[in-house]
């Protein structure tokens, strides 16, 4: 038995865990990204955007007496699941990064919708508010990688059929 | 160097097997959903939608004269990451599996999108039309799912908060 406070509280350790894992993707994005650097400005941009998500996760906590050390078992294992994406992400291939990202964008938007719902649920507004504003976020992220998609995918056919390196 | 023929053989391969996975991971929610009963026809729904889908994936490399037999090592490589994910989430956490499932979803819309585009440029019409069809499908289904996150994860909150077991 659990209050909704305390899982909350687990609830935005596991938040914090997942920005930390965001910070680790996005750079490993960024140092291999050498074939497209006209995807850079944006992942940077997110990079700084998910840095402060994670300070602003970390307020969510200190606002309900908590901090993000104790790391819990879900925790541990999502940040298993992640390294394990990563690692099955670590071949060359942009493209397969980009869905990778998307993928994990909407991971995050997903999570921050439950976590508003639980904000409500608790009265703590103000958490509501933010994890709507860190969703918005990460959803605008998502859809930025969507509208790629398209263009990356005929670049990457055009340079890997011209013999370039087209894999990153 | 790999034609885009190739490597649209190639990706439509790596779908075939992410279907296969995503028959799995959907097998696996449909049995532990034990509090969520509404949530079964859906699931079910798309379960059969799924196992459509990897017929039609076959049905697409049968057009380029190719079987989905021969794994190549990305897929090998997603089905990896896949099983980690599936291993990460098997604890009883329905809300963790939601989330996760969203991800999945959403992840398999945006191969489809990439192959859809791989399609278009090899010239294979018909495949780029089967591979937008399957993409709504995916995206109609990730939208599913976000819309059952706030009212289940109050549902969660709930049953947790009167020692009920709200995990599965």
């Amino acid at each position: 038995m659990t209050t909704p406070r305390d899982d909350l509280i687990s609830w935005l350790r596991d938040a914090y865990a997942m920005e930390g894992q965001a910070i680790e993707l996005l750079e490993t994005q960024i140092q291999r990204l050498e074939n497209y650097p006209e995807a850079l400005p944006r992942l940077r941009q997110h990079l700084e955007e998910t840095r402060e998500q994670q300070q602003m996760v970390e307020q969510c906590l200190a606002r309900l007496d908590a901090d993000p050390s104790a790391l819990k078992e879900s925790a541990m294992k999502f940040t298993a699941t992640m390294q394990g994406m990563l690692h099955a992400l670590s071949s060359d291939e942009v493209l397969k990064h980009a869905l990778g990202s998307y993928a994990f964008e909407n991971f995050e938007a997903a999570s921050y919708c439950s976590l508003m719902a639980a904000a409500e649920t608790v009265g703590e507004t103000e958490i509501a508010r933010t994890c709507e504003q860190i969703m918005r976020q990460e959803q605008d992220m998502a859809q930025w990688v969507w509208e790629q998609l398209p263009h990356m995918t005929e670049e990457y056919l055009r340079r890997a059929a011209s013999g370039a390196e087209a894999k990153r």
